[in-house]
C-alpha cells in the first residue's frame, strides 16, 4: 500500500497510462476504484454555468451520495463539445462501468486539458480497456496522470485514529485557471454517511481551494470528489472528519500555490475590520484580482495608493476615512493616510503579507492567496491554443 | 475665440501654465472661469468610496447645481493625504475664489497624479495667483496642462442649434487606470436649469466613459463636470441637450481609447441575448475584465473557450447549452460548441469585435469597449510609484 495519495487508505486501486491524448506522450489516463466495503460519496464543482460534459456526469452520478469509480484524462476537457461530447462522457462511462461490474451510475468522469475539442475517443476507449485490467497500488501514477501544466505531482496524507485520508490533486489554480482546471480526489478508508462526507467536503473547500484566488476565471471542468470505503471499520465524528479533510485540502492547495507557473510574488491578502467573513472575503478578493496592485506586486512596488483604489470599489462595509495597509507588517497606511517612509518598505521576498483593516471596527476577517501579475504570465497566456 | 476646446462656447475663459508640480517641467495647472451671466452647473464623480480631498470638495461645491470656476492640476492626486488634504484642497479653492472675487462654494478643484503624496502647496499657491492673472481664450494650454501619461491633448466641440459645447478630457482610462484618473471638462453657452445638465451628464457618461472599461480598477479622482453659461440666449430642449451631451462625452472618450497605453488590441464586446441591458453590460464587463480572455486577445489567438468560460460567471440570464460567440462577425461557437475552423479566425488586426449571444432570446445587449493584456501593462504598470 502507497504511504501517501489516494490508494494509501485502504480499499482503494487506481492505474494509469499515456493513452495518447497528451502531445507530449505522457501518461494521460487514469482510474481510481473504491473496492469496498461501502461506496459512499460527495462532490463538490466549480460555480461556472458553462460546465464540460464530464462535470454534468459526475454531478448526476454523485448525487446519491454513491460511487465505485473515478475515470480520469488530461490533455483534453471535453468542455463546450456540444451534444457529442455528452455522448463521449457517457459512453466512456458505461465502457468503464461494464468493464469493472458496475452500475453506470456509480463511475465519475473528469477531464481537463483545451476546451472545444472532441475527445480522441479511440484512444480513450483503448485506455479504458487497458487501465481496467491494470488496477493496483497505483495512486502516485494516477497523480501524475492528471498533470497538465503542472510541474509536479501532487499526493498528500492525513492520518485519523485507526483511519487515513489519501488525495491527489492537479492544478497550478493560482496562474493560468484555464489552463488549470483543478481536479481533486480524495479517498479515505472511514466509514462515513454521504452527508457527513458532503459536510466536510464543502466545509474544507470552501477555506483551502476557494480562497486560492488568482483573476476570478473558474474553470468549466474544477471537481473536488471525497470517496470513503469504510475499509477501516472506524467512523469518526464530524468534527475529527472535517478537520481531517480541512487539513488534507490545505496540503494540496499549498502544493498547488507552490507549483504555480509564472509567478514571481506570493501574496497573502487578509481584509478585517468590516462587517462580516463574507464582506472582507469580497473585500479581499477585490484586491487579489486588482492588475494594478497585481503589476505593483511584481515590480516590489508599495504603493499602497492602488490597495485603497481598489479596495474602495469592494462590496463591503468600510469607513472610507480610516483604512489602514500593512505591507509585511509595517504600517503603510493609517487613517488612508500614508505612513512616513511607507514607499521605502522593502517588498523585494518573493512571499509579501497584504493587511488591510476597513475600519468599521466590525468583527469580518477572510485571507485570500494570490500572485503577482509577470511578463510570463502574459506571456504563458498569450500563446496557449495556437 | 477657440474653435474647439472649453473656451469655444461664449462666457468661458481659461489659464494655464507649468507651476513644477510635473518633475518633466511641462505645464500642470489650468483654470477655467465661466463669466456667465449664468452659472449652472452638474458634475458625475467616481463610484469609488476611497475619493480624494479635491472629490469631496467639489460634490459639495456642486450641490447646488452652480459653479463659477474650476481648478485644475496633474503631478498630484491629492488622494489618501488625510486631513491635511482636505485642508490644502480648502486653502486652493479660497484663494482662487478671492482673487476671481467669489463665493469659495462656486470654485470646484480637479486633481490627477500620484497617490498619497502631499501637495507642494507653495507652488500651488503660486500658480494659483498667476492662473488668475492670465485667464483668456487658453482652453486648448488648459487640455494641455492636465495631461499625465496621455500623449496628446483631447479637445472637442458640438454645435448646437445656435449655441455650442466644448470640452477637453485627460486620462488613458483603458491600459492605466491609476496613472489615469479621468477628467473631463465640458462647457455650454447654453441656457440650460441644473436639473437638464444633471440628466443629459447623466445619461451620456453612462454609455460612454462607463463602459471605457479595462480591469475594474476605477480612480480615487475621476469628475466629469459640465458648466453652462447661458451667454448663447438660447435654450434647447432636454432631448437636443441630451444628444449634443452626448456626442461630446463619445468623441472625448474615443480619444482616450485611441490614446491607451500599452495597447496592441482595442477589443470591443457586445453580449446581447439575455434578460436586460443590466445584465448584458455585466457579462460584457465580466469578459472585458478576464485577463486569461485578454491576453488570447494580446495572442491573437481565437481561443473562444475562454469567452465561455468568463461569461459562464457572470451575473446574467443564459441558457449554458445554447451560447454563440462570433470574433469579426465569423460564428467560433454556435450552441456552446466550437464551429469546424473557429481556431483559424484572423484576429491579426489592432480592432477586434467580439459577439456574445446568451441565448435565452431575451431583449439585453450592451456594448463595451477594452483592450488586450500586453506585456507593455505590465512593465507600465509594474514600475510607476517609484
Amino acid at each position: 500500500m502507497s504511504s501517501i495519495g489516494i490508494t494509501a487508505p485502504a480499499g482503494f486501486s487506481a492505474a494509469a497510462l499515456p493513452a495518447g491524448i497528451k502531445a507530449s506522450g505522457n501518461p494521460d489516463m487514469a482510474l481510481v476504484v473504491n473496492n469496498g466495503p461501502e461506496y459512499h460519496a460527495a462532490g463538490v464543482f466549480t460555480r461556472n454555468r458553462v460546465v464540460a460534459s464530464p462535470v454534468k456526469l459526475t454531478r448526476r452520478a454523485v448525487a446519491d451520495g454513491r460511487l465505485r469509480a473515478v475515470l480520469y484524462n488530461a490533455g483534453n476537457a471535453n468542455a463546450c463539445n456540444g451534444v457529442q461530447g455528452d455522448r463521449d462522457a457517457d459512453e466512456l462511462q458505461r465502457r468503464t462501468a461494464d468493464l469493472l461490474g458496475m452500475e453506470p451510475d456509480d463511475v465519475a468522469a473528469c477531464s481537463t486539458g483545451l476546451i472545444g475539442e472532441l475527445l480522441p475517443m479511440d484512444k480513450l476507449r483503448d485506455g479504458v480497456d487497458r487501465l481496467a485490467g491494470d488496477l493496483g497500488d497505483h495512486g502516485h501514477a494516477a497523480a501524475e496522470a492528471i498533470m497538465t501544466t503542472d510541474l509536479v505531482a501532487k499526493e498528500t496524507w492525513v492520518e485519523g485514529d485507526g483511519w487515513v485520508i489519501g488525495g491527489m490533486g492537479k492544478g497550478v489554480g493560482m496562474m493560468a485557471p484555464s489552463l488549470a482546471t483543478m481536479l481533486v480526489c480524495l479517498t479515505t478508508d472511514a466509514s462515513a454517511t454521504p452527508e457527513m462526507l458532503d459536510t466536510a467536503l464543502r466545509a474544507a473547500t470552501k477555506v483551502t481551494f476557494d480562497t486560492l484566488d488568482i483573476d476570478g476565471s473558474t474553470s468549466t471542468n474544477d471537481t473536488v470528489l471525497l470517496l470513503a470505503s469504510g475499509a477501516s471499520g472506524v467512523t469518526p465524528g464530524q468534527e475529527e472528519l472535517n478537520d481531517a479533510v480541512h487539513e488534507a485540502c490545505s496540503l494540496l492547495a499549498a502544493q498547488m500555490q507552490a507549483d504555480a507557473e509564472g509567478v514571481t510574488k506570493r501574496v497573502t491578502i487578509t481584509v478585517e475590520g468590516t462587517g462580516d467573513d463574507g464582506q472582507a472575503l469580497n473585500a479581499a478578493r477585490t484586491l487579489g484580482r486588482d492588475n494594478l496592485f497585481k503589476c505593483a506586486m511584481f515590480g516590489s512596488d508599495p504603493n499602497w495608493g492602488r490597495v485603497l483604489a481598489a479596495v474602495g470599489m469592494a462590496d463591503a462595509d468600510m469607513d472610507p476615512e480610516h483604512i489602514s495597509v500593512y505591507f509585511n507588517g509595517e504600517a503603510v497606511c493609517v487613517d488612508t493616510t500614508g505612513t512616513p517612509g511607507a514607499r521605502d518598505v522593502d517588498l523585494s521576498g518573493v512571499d509579501i503579507e497584504v493587511l488591510v483593516d476597513l475600519g468599521t471596527g466590525g468583527p469580518g476577517r477572510a485571507t485570500v492567496r494570490t500572485t503577482d501579475l509577470s511578463h510570463e504570465y502574459v506571456e504563458i497566456n498569450s500563446a496557449y491554443s495556437t
